[in-house]
Order: C-alpha cells, then sequence, then structure tokens
C-alpha cells in the first residue's frame, strides 16, 4: 500500500536488531486518518469474505482493528494478555511469545464473544515470527469460528511469520512487506 | 448519553465489589458504532476546545480513542504500562494504581508526543477513584501541554474520581454516570 509505504520511509526509523520504530504514526501516537485508509484497502482485498468480527490482541492492534472495524461494520474483539478479574473464568487460551518484550505470555479470548457462527479477520500491527498471530489463529480454531484472513499493517518478510502462515493457506494481506532493514543506512527495501 | 445507559441496562451485568461488566461492549467486545456515537456527543461538548491531541491508556482506553479521534480529526497517543525495548530512554511517567488488578504499574508516554503546543483531551472507558486519569494528567502537565478536558464513557459516581477532579478544576464530561449499583438485585441508577 503506498500511502503506508511512505509513512514508514518518512516517519519511521530502522534500529539496531531489527527494530522498525514507527511509534510516530502506529503503535504509539496513532495515525487514525491513515488506519482509515488502511481500513479501505482491506475491505476492497476481503470483500468477498463474509466477515463479521475483528479479532486483534492488545495493545498496539486495537486502534487499527477498531478503525478499520467502522470500514467492516463489524465489532472488534480484543485478546487480553493476562487473566483479570474482570473476566469471567470462561476463556479459550494460548501462549505467545513477544519479540519486543522478550517473554511468554498468556492470551485470552471470552468464550462469549468467538462462536462457531464468527467468520474472523484477524488485524495487527506488525507480523515478524508470527507467534502473536499464531496464537490467535489457535483461539479462533478452538472456538470452532471461521478464519476468514489476516491483515497485518507492517510484515517483517525476513523473518519466517508470513512465509509460514501463507504455507498453511491462511489468506495473508500485509499492507507493507518490508523485505530488508540495514541500521547503520538508515535504509530499508519494500517487496513489490 | 442516553444510547450509553442504554447499552448498559441492555448488556452491562452487576457483579459483587462494584464491578460493571461491560465487556460485550466496550472494553472487550467494542461496538466501534456506539464508539462512533460517543466521538460525535464528546464533539458536541468539548465544540469550543481547541483539542489537536486525544490521551488515552492501554488497554481499553485505545479502542475508543481511536474511533473518537476521528471525529476530532486528531492523532491518538496512549500511554503504555511498562518500559518496552520500542520505546526510547526520553518518557514522561506517572505510577497509576489499577483498581481491576489490584496493583500499581507505571504508565509512560515519549517525550516526543506531548509538547507545550499540545491542547489535550483525555479520554477513558471507566474512573472510578481517578488514579488513570490523575496519572495521565500528570503526564500533561510535566509535558507542559494544556489538559482541554477528560472524557469518560463510564463514571462510577459513588466513587471519588469524579468529584475530586471537578473540584480541581477539570473540565470532565462523562457519557454515563452510575450513582449506585446492587449485585443482588442486578441493578443500578444512573445520575439525571
Amino acid at each position: 500500500m503506498e500511502l503506508l509505504e511512505e509513512y514508514i520511509r518518512r516517519n519511521g526509523a530502522v534500529k539496531e536488531g531489527n527494530v522498525l520504530k514507527v511509534d510516530s504514526f502506529l503503535n504509539h501516537q496513532m495515525d487514525v486518518q491513515l488506519f482509515a485508509e488502511m481500513g479501505k484497502e482491506w475491505k476492497r482485498l476481503f470483500a468477498d469474505a463474509p466477515i463479521n468480527k475483528i479479532l486483534t490482541i492488545e495493545a498496539s492492534g486495537i486502534g487499527i482493528a477498531c478503525v478499520v472495524a467502522q470500514e467492516f461494520q463489524v465489532p472488534v474483539v480484543f485478546a487480553k494478555k493476562s487473566q483479570s478479574i474482570n473476566i469471567d473464568g470462561e476463556v479459550y487460551s494460548s501462549k505467545v511469545q513477544s519479540f519486543t518484550h522478550k517473554r511468554v505470555y498468556d492470551v485470552i479470548v471470552s468464550r462469549k464473544f468467538l462462536t462457531p457462527e464468527d467468520h474472523v479477520l484477524v488485524i495487527d500491527d506488525f507480523l515478524a515470527n508470527g507467534c502473536a498471530v499464531n496464537g490467535l489463529i489457535d483461539i479462533i480454531e478452538a472456538s470452532g469460528a471461521t478464519l476468514e484472513g489476516v491483515g497485518i499493517a507492517i510484515e517483517k518478510g525476513f523473518q519466517e511469520g508470513g512465509k509460514l502462515l501463507r504455507k498453511r493457506g491462511v489468506r495473508l494481506e500485509s499492507l507493507a512487506i518490508v523485505d530488508a532493514m540495514d541500521a547503520a543506512k538508515g535504509s530499508l527495501t519494500f517487496r513489490q
């Protein structure tokens, strides 16, 4: 997606350790007008899919998912990273390893909000090794809901996550795929 | 706000320990069409305020804030609950006690995203004792930005947070104020 690539070139920063900082518009400060354009693009790409729910994971997926959900006119469910007293015992859960925080945590979704009638689009800000998305797919499978596809803002194409999802037959639409990053030069290459 | 009160009456549940469960539309599953109506209402209430940024706190404030920000046509910044390797060292921070999770955590905002030029609307899902909002106000004050007001979806009017903010002169607009809850009867009373 041209507009997102422009934002990344103009406002992103390549850091050591394969970190792409996009916190000025994607995941700390959030440009909701960009998110609305991303929503239109995913709506175009998934026009034929009977999506009735969007699933994401806290925290940085939530803002994108909610703006995108307005385009689809469906509710959002976000997977929570730890058990809270406000969640009933009846949950689906999965374990996820965080690239950013270097630890494993449980993600949970209340059983009330995913059922076999649901057709789910997964939305997240980043796809690298795919741990978060795979955790969400585990939860969707456990619920009996149908996975319609996965929409990712920025895929790190030099990591395994995207390749493995496509090999499994998951319909994956990443709006920008970064195939190479060079922290010393501050440069990056997008997949055409 | 009539529509939000209707949602709470129809879909909320009053639980022991002053817990109001609204997870089917506000903070686990999220009804983005409701959020858009809430955005219109806050835009009406803050029509005269020169708001150029919305500040919220992860995780459950983010979805509301992003949909509301579309109405205001401004970016959102969310305060993060712990230091992440993706955040530079330059942050404002404050300590917040969580009612839901029964613990104290640090919230941080990158200095890049709050400056003395900013006129900030704080948005959150709940106001009870006011710890989260007060933490955000501390951060706004530290940055030199101007606090234009606070928009809360549901205020627990029988707890201190709202009263103390109003006493300090903060412009607080809660869209629903619950003055009493009875878990045994499953009933609640809204402030008129």
